[in-house]
């Protein structure tokens, strides 16, 4: 089961924290777009259709003129709407979608229109670069046409504030504005995860969006809105959710993972570096560091994190059968890293002892069991399982370093394990250990060497889902619920500004 | 072709009518209808159904409440509603439809619903008694459930106001009301035609539905309304239109239909009888005779009406292959007659004199061209067809009467001609010609007949098509645009009050 449901959920709010997240919804920018395109004239009669180009991806709301010719209209025209993030979405056949995603999240509407000429205002919000509309039907008597097919466009960061980063390579500076324009269009009311779907706030998107925000958008507001939200309302054992609900009221959902639950901490200790709004930091601190020590009293033992198989109780990567015990374990120590710093630099000293033990002991208790002396990787559960995953976080946790790291990397490059990565979300961490283990030029190549594909597959905002060899694989048993513009995508902006320029 | 298109449509317009026929525009009745049944505790999920039975036709606008249960709904709700006047409606594919009219006019609806609770307000006008609500999909960590399905039903006449004929037989009672009721579905803000297809006004129906209403709800003023509308606007060779529009402005169709156009001046000589309104009747003369001499110039050589095969420039039937020719020259005969009599009442003696002697030449010409000697029966077209339209109309327009009508109708029941009656409008027609004929008893018990079967099949509302050798019978193509509640059929309440019944 690849999502969680608890049957009589509890949670447990903070007022003050809710109303200050409420009290930071931002406004949205909005823009007007109307594709100049050569529709206006054709009269459409039953199954006839036309595509509509955007030119780029916009998340917004659709509104088009009905227009009719012929004989007075004597009966409803009656249309079938299909929005599509990618072009491939427009010759996908909903009726046939049997994955385990909602069907819901396909962005198709029937519509009768009962009098013409008329505006016609969808109210419902759409992420998508092509629109295609088929005329069901009309009638014997008339036809109709299209006019001023306008698109609203909203998001909370303007991509005009934001300069280019200009570097000598044209495939870096598109990876980097392409990166950008996926957040971008994912910065609505909360940091979504996606446009098309989810539309909602992660914790483990939010962790790598914020970063990604402040080396373009700075709209700190936003990440401070978002982390109250999560502070706001947790499970009532204090264990905050996975994801955040604002729509009709803001809500926890009730789904733990317990690596995103430990970036909270990471994650707030960001956005005091980029901001240096201390009171937050504060704010937040005591149901931070909970997460920390609910980890380790409920699936640490010994040092060791539970096997918890390729289970929904951390996430780690989509990857099918992902033994995610030696990735938690990992992130649990690259945690504790982060636990011991803030609690020294906010002066709980006692606490910062505690947690540079705890990881002092987990790293070497990460060796002891999951480092395979003859293979020289680390292996993850009973079956000692050798995934991408485990070694990159271990390399990202430091449990290995320089030299090790190095090796490490190409070693698993060469062997090319069995459980692959899956995300672009996974594939940002691979980056991340690269840069750890000291070879940027590497990373630089990884990076494009992968979201580049994209881009040369024609990628206008970077997708929730690529792999390489299989660009039709979808976790959910279908592509047509995959979502193509994906915030967990857009980390290379942050890894090009942060590492790779200047 | 079974309808009109007309490229270069030129209309002509009467301001003063228009506006009158806009200033009488009238308030619609409203009912609230909740049904009581137990539906809101069903948790429904990916394909469950529910069907609630509204008990009655009703047309109006629905709304519900939409609720979850389970998790935090982390999808839209994806819902398709099916409205059906006829239960078995509701076992229809419309993915299969392919019948000639649009498919626009089929009642269903695809749905997302995106926050959850919400009232939900469905826009558009339904006419229906069931309501299929098909969950397509929600999502794995939430139901729904629905609560407060509620009807907001409209009229503009008031089933209250008119009290039942309370015969000793319980079918004309049965009969009577069921008509009331479909008339009175279908008497919106203009007389419509049928409230699931086509919604708007005929003037073929407007001369039934007039009828009716002068016998129960006694609405005059939407009598009016009509007749000024048809006068208002009409061809630009002052022929008035078979069909008006009212949204998004008031607008003449461009279809002709030579026995509706005759119909005219009877309708408002009708309306004067039902309301001595003689301001209206001298408004509306002009062109109400003007009808009348189109179809002598135009139409008729020599007394005889062109041969116009089964062209829709007349409607008469649906019949498939009817030839119209007899049937024509008896409705202008039927025309004259009332021609000659209105315009002797308004003093314009030249004309009404005319009149009488045309009408007179033409019975004359019927009987010579029409009347086969041999067969004992009317004939039509070329092909000497004969139909049971050619005999209803011979005799409804008298040219012949008493004793060898009633033999005419015994032959004609008898024989049974291959072209049929298909609609209840046929069929009223064919009960006038028997009350014409003298036979009240035969009249009444072949009304039962016909309409006390739809009754026995479960009709709320009376059908626009009825033929009792073949329910499955459409000249659309498909049965899923039948309109089950048709004003055409609502006649028997009016043959019951005039001749059945005191």
């Amino acid at each position: 089961m690849n999502y969680s449901k608890i049957d009589e959920f509890k949670t447990k709010s903070n007022s003050d924290f809710l109303k200050l997240a409420k009290d930071l919804k931002p406004r949205l920018y909005q823009e007007k777009i109307c594709p100049d395109q050569d529709y206006e004239n054709k009269v459409l009669r039953k199954n006839d259709s036309i595509v509509i180009d955007f030119k780029d991806h916009f998340v917004g709301y659709l509104s088009f003129t009905l227009e009719t010719s012929g004989s007075h209209f004597d009966a409803p025209a009656y249309l079938k709407l299909n929005f599509a993030e990618n072009e491939a979405e427009l010759d996908e056949d909903s009726s046939t979608y049997d994955g385990w995603l909602s069907k819901a999240w396909i962005q198709e509407e029937f519509l009768h229109i009962d009098i013409m000429p008329q505006r016609v205002d969808l109210k419902r919000r759409y992420a998508f670069r092509y629109l295609k509309i088929t005329v069901i039907d009309t009638s014997e008597k008339y036809g109709v046409s299209f006019k001023d097919i306008c698109l609203r466009a909203v998001s909370s960061a303007d991509m005009n504030a934001v300069k280019d980063v200009n570097t000598p390579d044209p495939m870096l500076n598109r990876i980097d504005y392409i990166g950008r324009k996926t957040l971008q269009q994912c910065m609505q009311e909360v940091f979504e995860d996606g446009v098309k779907r989810d539309r909602r706030l992660w914790l483990g998107d939010l962790f790598l969006q914020a970063k990604v925000n402040y080396v373009t958008f700075k709209n700190y507001d936003l990440v401070k809105r978002c982390l109250y939200m999560f502070a706001g309302m947790t499970f009532d054992d204090d264990r905050i959710g996975a994801c955040f609900f604002t729509e009709p009221d803001f809500a926890v959902d009730d789904t733990y993972l317990a690596d995103y639950a430990m970036f909270f901490l990471i994650c707030v200790w960001d956005y005091y570096e980029a901001t240096g709004d201390r009171k937050t930091l504060e704010d937040l601190y005591p149901i931070a560091i909970k997460q920390i020590d609910i980890v380790l009293k409920n699936n640490v033992k010994g040092f060791v994190y539970d096997d918890i198989g390729d289970s929904f109780t951390a996430f780690v990567d989509w990857s099918k059968g992902l033994n995610k015990q030696a990735s938690v374990q990992a992130i649990t120590i690259y945690a504790l890293g982060y636990g011991a710093k803030v609690a020294e630099f906010l002066g709980d000293i006692d606490r910062s002892i505690y947690y540079k033990k705890c990881k002092d002991a987990m790293t070497e208790a990460a060796l002891e069991n999951f480092w395979d002396q003859d293979k020289k990787m680390f292996v993850s559960g009973k079956d000692r399982q050798i995934s991408w995953a485990s070694q990159v976080w271990m390399i990202e946790a430091e449990v290995v370093k320089g030299q090790e790291a190095k090796d490490l990397i190409k070693r698993t490059m060469e062997f090319n394990p069995e459980y692959k990565m899956v995300s672009p979300y996974m594939y940002h961490h691979f980056i991340v250990s690269i840069i750890k283990s000291g070879d940027l030029e590497l990373a630089k190549n990884e990076m494009k060497n992968y979201w580049g594909k994209m881009v040369e597959a024609g990628a206008d905002t970077f997708w929730e889902l690529y792999n390489p060899l299989d660009p039709n694989e979808s976790p959910y048993g279908s592509t047509m619920v995959n979502s193509y513009c994906h915030a967990w995508s857009c980390t290379p902006t942050y890894l090009i500004r942060k590492y790779f320029v200047g």
